[in-house]
């Protein structure tokens, strides 16, 4: 008898986090550090705020279905602004609004890959991809990386079959938090072209890049859609989580596919989710540019507080984006030093083990700690923490 | 080699039929009359326009990540208002909220079948539900029906193999329009039951039923959540399209499982449509009981203008929801005769062809008319048009 697409799968990692904290309290001189998750906890600026209600008062359409494959405004917002920050031609018809970079994922994998397909993820990964890939009962193979997190153009090559349909590049990584040097991501660009295969490069997270200027080069390329497809997500740069807004951009034909999907799961995304996106693209670059100091300045606080860690032998492999990846010194899965650590020292964090393959052992020294919500003070307090764990 | 997902399905048959409208103008004495489509196109009314910009303003959580399984608060209200009117006993935790009606089918589907499994779709059927099964390897295993395009128990029973996984009905049905007696619910439900099945029961048209009272008495069973999945949609009662909130209804393992495809597909509802949804339900009963009576009294016209066209040869099947289900007279398949009346007499249709198998004599001869938008002086313009067709 067949399993359910589900019976494939894991529950979802957070959830199963979330049930650590249940029955345990937290001391008053040591409340709980919670570094599990880093997703915005306030609302959008006060303007966009604005913008939202004024739209739901005075656009009877933003509450009446829209194209499937999203708002065209928004679409050649995105096409206009990518064009300029990637030095390329795109055009609108080349991108697609998804509800939330997630859905963006699925409709790309269902648009390209059948049942015994393989699809080539670096590790750590991240979960939702492996998750998916397991419900279309398409095999996620492991690219094992380096121990600045970083995956090897050659390994990849070994890993391709005549199954093998896609290799998928998040930079910056969750939950790796590394960015991935653009020559990095233009050699697994040409691997991927060569083979006949797609490389899907994941920028949620694109926003929080350290660097200035395209993080890569590919959309120079003048047939980057018959291997690119960039996956996008609004929810951070304009604190949308629960609005559920990405992107996809890749070739017109691709996009039809997806739209099949797309149409049959959700229909189209939220309008006035969508409006808000548009409007914040257009109106929030300036203080964009602050939400992204902030961030780099936390990431900074991380490695200015890494010295007195590394003395206990704990390593940061990578920081970036939202996330700190970090080696424990431990004789320890992570998966239970992680529950002790919500009792013991009152942090939650997510255990590597949720991000590899079963039995991985990188998996099982690591842990992910996302630091963008918590503050310069914060961050000092859960290092000094930490550095006080003994396994 | 394996063919992606998407492959195996076809385009959205709604944008294929907006594209008929290409290149065509229409005399100003016969202007386009689309039903192609029925879903609302006005605003929700003013006061939950309000409720949506004042939640935008002053809940900033209304922006953020909230449950993947939905809002508490609109869980509680579905279950509560449910338990009230199908006189049953539904618990909150056995109701899910989803980004529309269409995801819940295919989170629904996702969590019961797998590749090469088999479900039974009365025809003819709503094309989503068939592109998704087409999608996920699943076989839609046409169930015919009668001239009032009601299925029989006993052709279902026929049907199911020990690959079958659930038989889907939808009431009041689209596109057929036809209202399923409590009884034949009541009977599908015994058989899913006796054969270890699922019956999965799409109820996105329940608030324009005809009847009193509840459409049927499954909820009541004490074990009905061991073989009854419920969906319903917001969209339409409170003009909610562009929010994409809907809901499904099952037994809390299910929903275990359905929670591992939404998580992975968008994360959560959009949290400003579940916040307009539960004050939907909470405020708009009043104003809901007479979009009810204006259906109703649509679909009335429907029935007062057949007669004419009756003469014509012209039959109908089965009138509800928002649609009208008609057989025409003519030597001409359903597609064809379509989109000559978008050019000859100015009228949209959808053709029975697009909610049919291949093929199918039943879908060659029939059109869905779906009437939601047009007022009786248009219905009525509509089916003196209609009388005067020569194929």
């Amino acid at each position: 008898m067949t399993l359910p697409r589900t019976a494939a799968t894991f529950a979802p990692p957070v959830m199963e986090a979330r049930r650590w904290l249940e029955g345990v309290t937290f001391p008053d001189k040591r409340p709980l550090i919670n570094v599990s998750q880093a997703a915005p906890v306030a609302a959008p600026p006060e303007p966009l705020l604005q913008h939202i209600a004024d739209t739901a008062l005075t656009n009877p359409e933003a509450h009446l279905y829209g194209p499937v494959l999203g708002l065209p405004e928004l679409r050649t917002e995105v096409a206009t602004q990518w064009s300029a920050a990637y030095t390329a031609e795109i055009a609108p018809a080349q991108v697609a609004i998804t509800s939330g970079c997630n859905q963006a994922f699925c409709a790309t994998l269902t648009a390209i890959a059948g049942e015994g397909d393989e699809v080539i993820l670096p590790t750590p990964w991240y979960f939702n991809h492996k998750m998916w890939l397991d419900m279309q009962g398409v095999t996620a193979v492991p690219l094992s990386t380096d121990a600045q997190l970083l995956p090897d153009p050659d390994h990849a090559a070994a890993l391709i079959t005549e199954r093998t349909r896609a290799i998928v590049l998040v930079t910056p990584n969750n939950p790796g938090g590394v960015e991935y040097p653009a020559e990095l991501v233009r050699a697994m660009y040409e691997l991927a072209k060569s083979r006949g295969i797609r490389l899907i490069v994941d920028e949620t997270y694109r926003d929080f890049d350290s660097r200035t200027g395209a993080p890569h080069d590919l959309f120079g390329d003048p047939d980057w859609q018959e291997t690119l497809v960039q996956l996008y997500s609004f929810s951070k740069a304009y604190r949308l989580t629960g609005h559920r807004i990405g992107a996809m951009v890749g070739s017109v034909e691709l996009l039809a596919e997806a739209e099949k999907f797309l149409d049959t799961v959700t229909i189209c995304p939220n309008q006035l989710g969508q409006h808000a996106a548009l409007w914040g693209m257009q109106n929030l670059s300036h203080w964009l540019a602050g939400e992204r100091a902030e961030i780099l300045d936390r990431r900074a606080a991380i490695t200015d507080n890494m010295p007195n860690l590394a003395a206990q032998g704990w390593e940061l492999q990578g920081a970036g984006a939202y996330f700190a990846y970090m080696k424990h010194p431990f004789d320890m899965p992570s998966d239970q030093l992680a529950q002790q650590l919500v009792r013991s020292h009152s942090i939650l964090t997510l255990p590597g083990t949720m991000f590899t393959p079963k039995g991985d052992q990188a998996g099982k020294n690591t842990l992910r700690i996302a630091f963008a919500n918590v503050e310069r003070a914060g961050i000092a307090d859960l290092f000094a923490r930490l550095a006080t764990v003994k396994a």
